[in-house]
């Protein structure tokens, strides 16, 4: 039992995309991850997906509208529900959800 | 389905150690507090409790040791493990769980 830095677990991560656990509590991971460009379009059939951003500007494109995520804000992307985030320049953000999505089915772009 | 900010709803909440549920994502109560002074000594049978800080400086004590988190420091109580929040002045925080424990049970202080 520790605590954990988020600011300098986000430090650590340096590939676009992927999605390091740094928490996991009542089954939910606690997810850090950095993103530039877009995913794919994609949507989780079985968790809500969560997003909140911690440095720079995050865009959840839905198809009737865009998210646009700030500093501290946050999103609940509905299982079931296509989106695509994207980040002009490179964003800092934690997700939570049940499992690691940073693969194809996920959304994971082939970088 | 709307982006939410978290600093703007903290600004809202003006009870101490009592939650504000700003989101539920996979049966997950994401939840806001203030807190000030220390709530009493209990533990959470059916839920791991995670604490963020966003303001300030929040000790999560145990019994063999002091927690001590700062502004976007993250720790887990696991389930069944006796604890008691302490801010010495004005901390913010998000608190994630099962349900709302803002009550007796949950160690709320009799204020």
């Amino acid at each position: 039992m520790h605590k954990i830095n988020i600011r300098d677990e986000l430090s650590t991560i340096n590939e676009h995309w992927s999605q390091k656990t740094i928490g996991i509590a009542n089954g939910q991971l606690f997810k850090l991850a950095k993103g530039i460009g877009e995913t794919n379009w994609h949507a989780h059939d079985d968790q809500d997906e969560l997003f909140i951003v911690y440095k720079g500007h995050l865009t959840i494109q839905l198809h009737d509208k865009n998210i646009e995520l700030f500093e501290e804000e946050m999103f609940i992307v509905p299982k079931g529900v296509e989106h695509c985030p994207k980040a002009e320049s490179e964003a800092e953000f934690m997700i939570v959800g049940l499992n690691v999505t940073s693969n194809e089915a996920g959304g994971k772009p082939n970088l």
